[in-house]
C-alpha cells in the first residue's frame, strides 16, 4: 500500500513537472509569437491600411498581454508548489519578480525585432495639442498626445518597447484594488487599540524617514557631483522625492508569514497598519514636492511661500482624499442601510458595492485629490460600517472578489517589475548612488522605527518591546507603490536613476528581507504559533464557535503565556473616545448593530433618535451584537490553519486541550476588555453560539 | 401593530425615494463637473505644458467614467425596487437604456462645452506610422495613431466626444465575460438533449436570417437609390453584413423572466442555446463578410474565388476558435485534475480559473481567431469538466466573479447604448431604410424559426410546438453583441446608416418584445408555474436535497403534467454517442468523476487506461457520481425562489403535496432517463442526500 502511494506521488510530481515544464514552453512560444508579425510588418509597410495595422497592433497587444497572463499562471502553479511544500523562504511576489526576470533577460537578449523607423516631423506646430490630426494623400488620421519623448533610448529592439505598460496603468487600475483590499482586510480591533502609534510611525514616521533619506541622498549626490560621477542635473527637491516614494513599505511578504505562523497580534497590527498608511502618507507627500515650485527663475533655491504652499497641499489632497473616501463608505453603508431588501439580491448587493468603491477612486481623481488615499479610507470604512449591512453571503462575495484583484495585481506588478529590470530602456545604474541609496534607506527605516518606539513607549501600558521594534526595522520591505510612484515619471536623468535604484531595492527587500522573515523571528524570540498550538486552536474552534466569530486574534494573545497583557494597549484615551462615539452614534445611525439611539442620544433629541434607529436596533438593545462586526476574517485563515490538520497528526492531547482553550479564552475575553464591552463580548458570545447553528 | 408597519413602511419608502433623488443629483452633478474642467483648458491653452494637460485630460477621464458607474448604480437600486416589487415589465438592461437616454439627452442640450480647436497638419508625411514624432520647440511629442478621422462630425460640443468609448473596449473588454458567462451558465444537460436543433437554428437558422435580411435590406437600398434617398455608397456587402450584425440574439430579457417564472426547460434551452450559439456564428459570418474583397478594381463585383475564400475565412476562424476555446479549456481541466491539492488553496484555484479563462480570449485574438468565439466554447468546456475538478468554495467563486461580471458588462453596455443615441455624433438616421431594417428583420427571423422547426419536427420526438414556435419568434431580441458589432466601424455612410439603425432595433426589441414577455408568455399558453407550485417545490426541495443536486429542471417538467414527456427529445443518436464518449473516455480522463478507464478501454490499453486513471476514480465506481456534475446550478436560483415563500403564505395544502412532488419527482428520473444513467441517476440521488449533511 506505501509503495503504491509512493508510486502515485512520484508519477503525480512528474507529471506536475512536466506541466510546469509545459506552461513555461507556452510562455516562451508566447514570448516568440508575440515577436514575430513585428517582424513581417516591417517589411512591407508602405502600402498597408491603417485598419489592418490597427488590427496588427491589437493582436500585438493581445500577445503582449498572454506573456504576463502565462507569466501569472507559472507563478500561481510555483506558489501553489511551494504552499504545499510548505516553503516559506519565497512568497509569491518574490516568484513573480524572478519569472518576470527569466522573461525580461529573454525579451533583451533572445528576441530581436528590429525597431519600425520613426517619422520625426519638424516643428509645423508651436504647441502639442491633445489632438493632431496629419493629412496624408487626401486622408485625415487622427492622433493622440502619449507624452513627451525623452529621446535618449539606447536599443532598437521593438519588442521591449511593445510590454512596456503605460505606467499610469499602476497607478490608476492595478494598485486601487491592492489598497482597498489592504484597507477592507484591516484586522480593525487592533488596528484601533493601536491607533495612536500606528499613526505615530505612518505619519512621524514617514515623514522624517523622507527628510533624512532626502537629506543623505542629497551628501551623495553633492559628493557624486564634485567627483564627477553625476551625468545630469538631481537637485534638492529630486532627493527628497526620492525619499518620499522610498518611504512607502509594502512588508506584504512578512505579513504573509506573520499570518500563516500566527505572530503577535499587536506586532501584526502594527506593522499592517503602518504600511497601510504610510503608502498613503507617501502618495500625497511625493506629489507635494513636486508641486513645490518657487517662483524665481531658478526653480531649486528655497522658498518659504512656495513651502507652505506645498504643506497646504500636502494637507489638502490628504484630508481631502480622506474625507472624501470615508464620505462614499458612509453613503454606501447608508444605502445599504435603507434598502434592507437589497440583501435577498446579493448580486446587486455586491455589484453596488463594487461601483461604490470604484466611485470613490474616480470622484477623488476628478476633484485633484488622491485616489488611491480615498479607496484607502473608503476600504477601512466599509469594513467598519457597510460590512455589517451586507447579506453573510455578500460578505463573502466581496472578500473574496477583492481578495482576487489584489492577487492579481500585486503578482503583476512583481513580475512586471522583474520584467522591467532588463526590458526597460533608459536605466540608469549608478553604483555610488545605489549605495548611498541602500544606506539612506537603512537609517532612514531606523530614524523612524527606534526614538518613535522610544517615545511612544512613555505613553505605551504595553511596551512595544525592542525585538518587536527590530522585527519593524527588519521588516520595512519596499513594494508595489514605491514601484508605481517612480515608474510614473521617467522623463529626466534624476527620475530614471531613482527608477533604477528603487528596482534594486524593492528586489533587495523582497527576496532578502521577505525570505528571512522566519529566521528573523526566531532569532529575535518572536513567539509564534508551532502547528501543535494551531491544531489546537481549531479544536477550540471547532468546538465553541466563539473563537472564529468574536475575534480570532483573541483568542491566539493566550498564546504569549507568561504575561496577562491588558487589552488596553495605549493609554487608551484616544480609543475609547473614538470607541464610545463610534459604538453609541455612527454604528446605530449606519447598521443595524449598537444599542439603538433613543438610549445613547440626550433625551430631548428623542424624535430625531427615534426617527434613525432601525427597527432592529430595539431588538438588539439585549444583545449587544457589535463584537462579532468587530473583525473581518477573511477566509484564508480558516482553510489555511484546516491545512495543517491533515499534516500534524498530533493530535492526542488535543481534545483535553482545547477545554483548557476555551477556558484561558474565555477569561481573556472578561478580563481583556472589561471596562468598555465587558457586557457586550459576554452576551455576544452567547449570540455567536446561537447564531452559528 | 399593523399601522406601526405601514408608517414603518412609508417612511422607508419615502427615504429609498430621497435616495434615489440622491444618487440621480450626483450624476447630474457628476456629469456638470467633468464639463467644467474643459471649460477652463480653453482660455489658458497655450502655456500649459503637457503633463498638466495629461493630469487635466486623466481628470476628465475619470469624470467621464464616474458618470456610468453612478448610471449604473441608479440602475441597480431602481431595479432592486422593481424585483422587490415585482414588475416585470422592464429588465434591468432596458432600464439601464433608458437612464443612459436620460443623460445623452442632457449631456446634448444642456452642456455645451465649446470644441478645442485642432491643429491639422499638412501632408508632410507620405505615410501614417503608428507613432509620430513631433518636435515642438526643442522637445519632442510622441502621438499615437488613434484611426482614420471621417471628418463628417457635425456637433463642437466637446463633451460630446469625451464620453465617447474607443468601440474595440466593447469587443475586448465588456463583451468577453458576458460571453463566457453565458458558455459557463449554459444549462448543458438540456442543452445537449436539444443539441441537434440549437445547432440547426444558429448554423442554419442565422446564415438563412444573414442572407435574407441581406437580401431584403439591397432591394431596400437599390429602391432608396431610385428614389435619390440616399446620401452615399451602399454596397451588396454592406447589406450582408447588416444581416450578419442583426442576426445575433440577445434574449436576456426574456431568459430573465423564463428563469423567474420556471418556463418550459426545453423552450429555455432551445432559446439560451440558439442565442449563444447565433452570437458566435454572427461575429464570424460578418467578419468573413468583411473580408469579402474581389481582385478586381471594381471591389464590389461577384467574384466565385472571393466567395470561396470567405467561406473558407468563415471556417477556419470558426474551428480555430472553437478548437482553441476548448482546448484551453481542456487544458485548465487537466492542471485542476493534476493538481488536487490546489483545492486547498482556493484562491489560487480561483485565480488560475481566471487568467485560463482570459489567456483564451488572448490566445484567440493574438492568433487572429475571435476570441469571443473562443471564450464561449471556452466556458462550455469548463463547466463541463474543469468545474467538476473545483473545490466547492472554488466553483461558487468562479460562479459569483463572472455573474458580477456579466451583470456589470452587460449593464454598461446597455446603458452606453442609451447615452450613444443623443451623443454619437454621426448618426444617419434614414425612415425608409429603418422601416426596411425592421420588415426585414423580422422576415428574417421568422424564415429561420418556423421553416426549421417544420423541419426539425420530422426528426424529433418531442415535437416543437407551435406556442414555441411563436414564442422563439417572438423573444428574437438583438442586444450586446449586435451593438459592438456596428459600433466597432462607423467610418463609412453605409456603417454609420447601419449603427443608428440597429440602436432603434435593439431599443424597440428589448423594451417592446422583452417587456411583453410575460403577456406573450400567457397569450400563447405557454405554462409556468405560479408562486403555489413554485413554493410546493421548495418544500420538495428542503426536505429532499435530490431536487438541489440532481437537476433542477428535471423537477420541474413534471409540471406540464398531462403529458409525460421522454427526456430523449431528440431521435438522441447524436446525444447519445456524445453521451458515451463523453461518459465513458473523456469524463475519467480530465475529471474525478465517470467510470474507471479500466472498464471503457478495450483491455489492449490497459497500462494505459491505468496510468490516466485517477484513484478517486476507482472510488466512485459504484457510485457513478456523474450527474451532479450536469448542472451548474446558480445560487440565484435558489434565492430568488426563497424569496418568494416570504410572501406566497398559502403554505396548507404544501406539506401534503410535498410528498406528492418527490414521488412525481422520483417517478420522472426513473422513467426518463432510464435507457442511459437510469442506474446512475438512482444511485446518485442517494449519493446526494448523503452528501448533503
Amino acid at each position: 500500500m506505501l509503495a503504491k502511494t509512493s508510486v502515485d506521488g512520484s508519477l503525480r510530481a512528474l507529471r506536475t513537472l512536466r506541466l510546469l515544464v509545459l506552461v513555461s514552453l507556452c510562455v516562451f512560444i508566447s514570448v516568440s509569437a508575440a515577436s514575430s508579425p513585428a517582424q513581417e510588418e516591417d517589411s512591407a509597410m508602405e502600402n498597408i491600411v491603417t485598419e489592418k495595422k490597427a488590427e496588427e497592433s491589437h493582436r500585438q497587444d493581445s500577445a503582449d498581454l498572454l506573456i504576463f497572463i502565462l507569466l501569472l499562471t507559472l507563478t500561481i502553479l510555483t506558489i501553489w508548489l511551494f504552499k504545499h511544500r510548505r516553503f516559506r523562504f519565497l512568497h509569491e511576489t518574490g516568484l513573480a519578480m524572478i519569472y518576470g526576470l527569466i522573461v525580461g533577460v529573454i525579451l533583451r537578449y533572445a528576441v530581436q525585432v528590429p525597431r519600425e523607423p520613426r517619422v520625426i516631423l519638424p516643428s509645423c506646430v508651436n504647441s502639442s495639442p491633445a489632438t493632431l490630426l496629419v493629412n496624408v494623400s487626401g486622408k485625415l488620421y487622427e492622433y493622440t498626445l502619449k507624452g513627451v519623448n525623452s529621446g535618449n533610448e539606447m536599443t532598437d529592439n521593438e519588442m521591449l518597447r511593445k510590454v512596456t505598460f503605460d505606467p499610469e496603468v499602476f497607478f490608476n487600475i492595478l494598485l486601487p484594488p491592492i489598497i482597498f483590499h489592504a484597507g477592507y482586510s484591516l484586522k480593525r480591533r487592533h488596528f484601533f487599540q493601536n491607533m495612536g502609534s500606528i499613526l505615530a510611525y505612518a505619519f512621524v514616521g514617514t515623514v522624517i524617514s523622507c527628510f533624512i533619506i532626502g537629506l543623505l541622498m542629497y551628501g551623495c549626490v553633492t559628493l557624486m557631483k564634485h567627483l564627477g560621477r553625476l551625468g545630469g542635473d538631481f537637485f534638492f527637491t529630486d532627493c527628497l522625492f526620492f525619499g518620499a516614494i522610498v518611504s512607502a513599505t509594502d512588508p506584504v511578504t512578512v505579513l504573509a508569514i506573520f499570518h500563516e505562523l500566527q505572530v503577535d497580534v499587536d506586532l501584526y497590527a502594527l506593522l499592517f497598519g503602518e504600511s497601510v498608511l504610510n503608502d498613503a502618507v507617501s502618495v500625497v507627500l511625493s506629489s507635494s514636492i513636486v508641486a513645490y515650485q518657487p517662483q524665481g527663475d531658478n526653480s531649486h533655491t528655497f522658498e518659504a511661500m512656495a513651502l507652505l504652499k506645498s504643506l497646504g497641499m500636502f494637507l489638502g489632497v490628504f484630508s481631502g482624499s480622506f474625507s472624501l473616501g470615508v464620505a462614499t463608505g458612509i453613503v454606501t453603508a447608508l444605502i445599504s442601510f435603507l434598502f434592507t431588501k437589497l440583501r435577498d439580491f446579493q448580486l446587486l448587493e455586491t455589484a453596488l458595492f463594487f461601483l461604490m468603491s470604484w466611485s470613490t477612486f474616480l470622484l477623488a481623481e476628478a476633484c485633484g485629490f488622491t485616489g488611491v488615499v480615498a479607496v484607502l479610507f473608503c476600504g477601512i470604512t466599509q469594513a467598519h460600517y457597510t460590512f455589517n449591512n451586507l447579506s453573510p453571503e455578500s460578505q463573502d462575495r466581496t472578500k473574496q472578489l477583492f481578495e482576487l484583484l489584489n492577487f492579481l495585481a500585486e503578482n503583476f506588478i512583481f513580475s512586471y517589475m522583474g520584467l522591467t529590470l532588463f526590458t526597460f530602456q533608459n536605466h540608469i545604474f549608478n553604483t555610488m548612488f545605489i549605495v548611498g541609496a541602500f544606506l539612506a534607506v537603512f537609517v532612514g527605516r531606523a530614524a523612524n522605527i527606534y526614538p518613535l518606539s522610544l517615545l511612544l513607549n512613555l505613553g505605551r501600558r504595553n511596551k512595544i518591546r525592542s525585538n518587536f521594534q527590530h522585527m519593524m526595522m527588519f521588516a520595512g520591505l519596499r513594494g508595489a507603490m514605491t514601484f508605481a510612484l517612480s515608474i510614473r515619471d521617467t522623463a529626466t536623468y534624476a527620475r530614471q536613476m531613482m527608477f533604477s535604484t528603487n528596482l534594486l531595492v524593492v528586489f533587495f527587500t523582497v527576496w532578502i528581507c521577505g525570505g528571512g522573515t522566519t529566521q528573523m523571528l526566531s532569532c529575535q524570540r518572536i513567539r509564534h504559533f508551532s502547528k501543535n498550538v494551531q491544531l489546537r486552536l481549531i479544536y477550540c474552534f471547532s468546538f465553541n464557535r466563539v473563537g472564529v466569530d468574536s475575534d480570532q486574534e483573541n483568542s491566539m494573545s493566550f498564546a504569549d503565556g507568561s504575561e496577562r497583557r491588558s487589552t488596553k494597549q495605549e493609554s487608551a484615551w484616544l480609543f475609547r473616545i473614538w470607541y464610545n462615539f463610534d459604538h453609541n452614534y455612527l454604528k446605530p445611525i449606519l447598521t443595524h448593530s449598537g444599542p439603538p439611539l433613543t438610549t445613547t442620544l440626550p433625551p430631548c433629541c428623542g424624535p430625531l433618535a427615534r426617527f434613525l434607529t432601525s427597527p432592529q436596533a430595539y431588538e438588539n438593545e439585549c444583545q449587544l451584537k457589535d463584537d462579532d462586526s468587530d473583525l473581518i476574517l477573511t477566509d484564508g485563515d480558516i482553510s489555511l490553519t484546516y491545512g495543517d490538520i491533515t499534516v500534524s497528526t498530533d493530535a492526542t492531547g488535543a481534545h483535553t486541550s482545547s477545554g483548557l482553550a476555551v477556558d484561558d479564552l474565555d477569561r481573556e475575553l472578561a478580563y481583556g476588555d472589561h471596562e468598555l464591552v465587558m457586557r457586550g463580548t459576554r452576551l455576544s458570545a452567547l449570540c455567536h453560539s446561537r447564531h452559528a447553528f
